[in-house]
């Protein structure tokens, strides 16, 4: 429980938990800025992710591990069963760790289009992340540029959802985003994926063409849909007390 | 005045305007998406824009001309006085030709912050677009992370004002933002600058940054006040009735 | 004349003129592989070009010379009056030595689009050329992806020429080839335009997303106006006699 | 079997048959833009690939999966008898789905080259889909620039044929399909190949190459032979019936 | 033992020790520029490497290996057990081959964070080198700039011990070193690792965030932990006998 | 003068002086962090550096200018006379503004090596900013590796004044940094320029030569003349009193 | 043999051998160019490898092949004996089919230079190219600039055998070919080499590097070893009676 | 007039001129490694070029000046007449200062091929300076391979003088130098021009592509024409007494 300080009513905003020497879990940040715990797992040594999930757990707190590696999902899944069970989402991509996340959401809509079949996984490792977090997600999948009439079909289904955010996946060509932000009213946020070929492949050509779109559309990084789910999650959080800022 | 359809009652949203043969302006942009009518002057010959900025005006309708050059500044203010004058702002920036937009906005307010003196002229521009809109702004410049102290005083007096929207403007290693999106608990949109030199310079290293930020922010590309502006712009935009579809 | 070799009766391919000790041209080009001769004045000093268009005037010959610079067009234009008058077309981006070209196209129709205002100079360029050829050209400027209405409404209209090659011109996120080619039967060919800024600015966006189109299309060079209609024109090209080959 | 529209007589364009929630067929492609159902199996998982093949045997439709991995193909062969029988082509690069494909084209003839064997897996993908789509092709491979007599004495064999398109496959230094276009008076698309190493290998050099041609040849992406043999083939596709046009 | 001149009272500075015709070792390195002898492992055979540090052994003398690969480690462990016993320090990163180094270090403090759990691993590598060489090392990790107080909390302890450098590790946008360098009065090199995924993955958007800074720190290459170490280290080396100097 | 508090005895760290809304003067940088005020006037408007400078002079404060146009010069020299008259060095490259620096610096050497004539200018905007700090520097230009008897001459001399650190300007293939390494005890710091011309031009080579080199040395970006000196400045930095630190 | 034209004298410089429809062998290469057979393994499919080497064998020629792969090197040694046992040379980076090559060399003696111990392997395989052919080589390895003493005792010695070419191998800075170039009198052709790591690894930096030099060198590709040894090879040729050229 | 050691009769090899404090003319260059003194202007202040000069003609010493920028051609154009005058070739991009230049070369041709007109101007300064030192140069200008027959016969006439070295100069797709080397027995050279734009454009097309030469070629920069030259010239240098070595 966050302590509040008996001088200015402020709560404080910087508790910490270490982990070994390695980790520093920030367990304001959900009532700071909006965001629940999410530790990226690649990168990571396997010890360093247990110890990370393993302090989550004792702590009795939630939060999301994305992006395991294998070694890391096979470490995760031998952990001991005394606490909450892990949860293994989006085609194992997004591991629930259930328990509070410090955080809550007003009601609200977030649509998930992917332009091609290859553009799924990465879509959904986003429309699982907003599904954990309670928001309510619209989707529709393979609705590529090149066959408009199953995208115009398939948002006519989608705006009658009124969503506050799209969040758009295309690779290839990446021209999806700049499409749809030329039909609907809502912001798009694109999200290049690395699926494609040759040059401009792994995602290069699709970011650099959301950010050269002409229509204003805003951009994450290539696969990036983790910080797009939380970046569309932002807007419909409901502030906490205000927590005690830095002193400058 | 759009025509509604007698059959679906849907208003039809494709009237556009020719100008030569060289532009069709998007009459119901505005009613269909939530953004008003900006044109690009960069890139366009001078004949091309007075063109299109009399045929805005023989309509009697409002838009902005962004970036325009030394030559069609001279030539739009060379434009007979016959209509609304042209308003010259952030530094000739940006240029409105008032008129209705087609649109309109609900309360609400974002928040302009730049990193450095050098991006000042930047974020100017997004902050003229937005208050042309009728939205509020508050901002903050010269509030760079190497000197932490002036950028804590300065949010502490913007959280205040609840902006829904955070444009974070910001060159060279392009940090601002990441700082900014650990410390506010609404969206933060990364404007990279093109203030640098040497490698990364002119942009790349700031919008490299921004896209790895290790805080769930989104981006535009180098120098995009506009695009930042209108994506801001967006969520605050009160949809007006839905145009009618393309029909699939 | 070409001479025609008793034995084999095949045409010599080989006749080339020289200019100075810096050029060759190469009078059976268009014999040969259904191009005329086009000078690339960029790059090339005054002094050459001149040399060049003299030559072909000398030798009653007609060609192109495409992108002259300024001070290249001042001494085209003030070269002495004593043979056909240079034609200057699309702005000054071509200019025409009148003449025969020593090839000639059967009929049929080129379609060339162009997704932006700025834009339209770079395609007026293969739009001139290629009615300097005799070829038919139907076109539409300004039906970017962002607004599909209007594209869709200029396609119905070229379709209706049945057009055997499509030209598309973007710059910024290049996807209009991309919305072209999943809506007609004829090949598309990309053009990427310089226009553009920031990342992927210059045209490089355009192009990478060109070539990673999820759509069967072929691509030339940013702002390669005058290939992609050669390109197209050689399809029309009616073959003369051929010419003796290289002896392998 | 397509509807026809009592009021228009056109042809509905879109219809898509739906396959789980991750892909749409879109059965009127052929007929529309004259390029039959090709999948790229490359960033599919396998489950997903599957899913369309199954649909594409089910509906009794043919098409054409390139690239699978060595997972997708173990998973295709074992695919149940009780439909036509997959055909693996070009040493396993391209999979043939028999079955209608809903277009056919004229009579014809393109002409393959690869400049060096290393180049001839990826040209083979190219050929041994332009002959599933009963398109005539003849070739020659291992005749690069720096041997010129091996590929004078190839293309006078490949000119009798009077081809209508020449793909030229080419790695390295990406000489080959310019010296060819100098030589040959049909249009010339350049593939290059992601065969050479160091500084502009993996085909980045070779696709410069071919972009900066002195001779106006088109181009694709790097090893992009299935789009380089749709191009080719969509010139000889005979146009069926006008689908409907999407409703601007 | 170095050889005195008898006319200058020189040192040599150029002993070699030649190790069969792949290697020659710099005995005098230490002496001369104030750093040991380091072995990079990657690149070199596992011969190769075996060699080396068979001939450090030989000599008596002491040195460091960085970066062996699996195979190499197997090798190095499996060296006959006749001379000092090699340590694996820092998660295998690093080995130590006991023995006299040429040189020594005076007193003084170097701080050593890192912004992420990811970049853990390659600062341990700087630590342990530092360690190896008798230096005081304070530390913090996982002080990123998405949370500031952790990183305030932990630079008030580190300033404590008075370090005369700063390395400080990130990846992603790498902004660590920046906030740093404006918060304390030491020399700040920044270390970028090749954390981080997408456009501007593999350490590249760091390195260039870090060459962009708005504060004056200096850089190294990305993951070059055991360079900025020795770096840091040469400030405290002490100055033997100047070496004789190679002749102008 | 700072003000102390009372109950900690720490400074107040952060003093900021606003000027305009466009820029906020931190006055205890150099008490903080060791180094003095510096303008980077490039990139900055006339108007916004006339402001910054002006202000300076009227809180009596010292700083210097880098970079400034022809314009700002022009501006700068246009200033009234009533302060301390500002001295343009190293060929107009550096403007100090004469004043209280609010820090001072232990004696101590830097060396600024230049391995060409055309690195002269750069190099000579970091002696300039030394010595107007107060700090001895000793130098050697035109001393490149492709001839060593020049260069080993050089540092004979150089070596005798103990220099604490060696600041290395190089262009075109950046070598001059790894070789002096290889002989000094001192660390070194390698500065890239931007001569040089093609591929590689413009600085990249040497950067990324220095980044590559075999010698722990560190780098600051292409041109990067001012933070070179400032980062080995820092080292001979006296430490004021502590300023009171941000509170975590 | 060749045959020789009645007419001109001329011998026929086209003879080609086909291997099934993936090669064309050019038995004239070494009489028309002074260069052998070399195969590039790396790229090529097994069969097609091994139908190449058999032709060879078959047709009772000789010629290498480079760089092959683990598969490619059990399949030839898997070969049937009934034909000149293939050789493995340089760490099996090299294989030599034994048997008349075509062409011969002067006598005159190439070096060899190899910056660091990583460098050795391919520089090996251009020395056991060059032994291959009969030309003698000097050479010494793990010379790099870091320790010039090492350097100038290696040069003092390789002068001695009056070298007409110095290959001279570097990775990372590449700084190796610049300072020979500035103590030799003959002419050093700079091999980057792909050691090296981070920013500018893969021989970028070392290849950028030797294209800056600013000592007159020319260069070959990324670990090219075997052009490079071609390169210094053709300076010896004895041309044979010129080939009949092709005809113009 | 070089000093020649008593003890070893070497002649000392390191006698340097300094000039003010930002040049060291190295005097023994041109015996010590066969290049004459060669002064690149271009980056370098127009007094520091004037100072340059001036010091070789009071030391009555020749050498060459390369690209000269405009301002530089006017100050070494007014210099005083009281000396040799100064020759400017090569349409100016190269100023002979006529005096002894302390080496010289044996009898031999150079080849210069230049692929189109655009590349003839620096061609020519290659040109320049080889007949300025002294050797026979034979060449041909637009020869490029879209026109083989042009080559063909340009070849057969350089062949007849027997060339040691080709530099064949090309930018667009830098096809010429591979071309070529697949026909005659000499090494070549190829220099990529920076002619040609878009993508590859400014020579990064043609070096990318020579680089990948199936042919054994060497590479100079872009533009790098003077280098080229002096690489072939050294070939032809004549080596005077030894000069002294540093001593290792």
């Amino acid at each position: 429980m966050p302590r509040r300080s008996r001088r200015t009513g402020e709560v404080r905003a910087d508790r910490e938990r270490e982990v070994g020497h390695y980790a520093r879990l920030d367990h304001d940040r959900g009532r700071r800025v909006g965001v629940p715990e999410i530790v990226l797992a690649e990168g990571k040594t396997v010890e360093h992710l247990l110890g990370i999930v393993r302090s989550l757990r004792e702590d009795g707190r939630g939060g999301f591990v994305s992006r395991p590696t294998a070694a890391q999902r096979r470490a995760l899944r031998s952990l001991p069963a005394g606490g909450p069970r892990l949860e293994f989402l989006a085609g194992d991509r997004l591991v629930r760790v259930p328990g509070p996340l410090g955080l809550h959401y007003r009601d609200g809509t977030v649509a998930v289009l992917a332009a091609g079949t290859s553009d799924v996984p990465i879509a959904e490792e986003a429309r699982a992340l907003l599904q954990g977090l309670g928001i309510r997600v619209v989707h529709a999948y393979d609705v590529g540029v090149a066959g408009l009439h199953r995208l115009l079909r398939a948002l006519a289904r989608l705006e009658r959802a009124r969503p506050e955010t799209y969040l758009v996946f295309a690779g290839r060509e990446g021209a999806l985003p700049t499409v749809v932000a030329g039909l609907v009213q809502a912001p798009v946020v694109g999200v290049p994926t690395s699926f494609g070929y040759g040059r401009g492949g792994r995602g290069e050509a699709a970011l650099a063409a959301m950010l050269q779109s002409c229509a204003p559309i805003a951009v994450v990084n290539i696969d990036a849909a983790v910080p797009a789910a939380l970046f569309a999650a932002q807007r419909l959080a409901v502030p906490g007390p205000r927590p005690r800022r830095l002193r400058p």
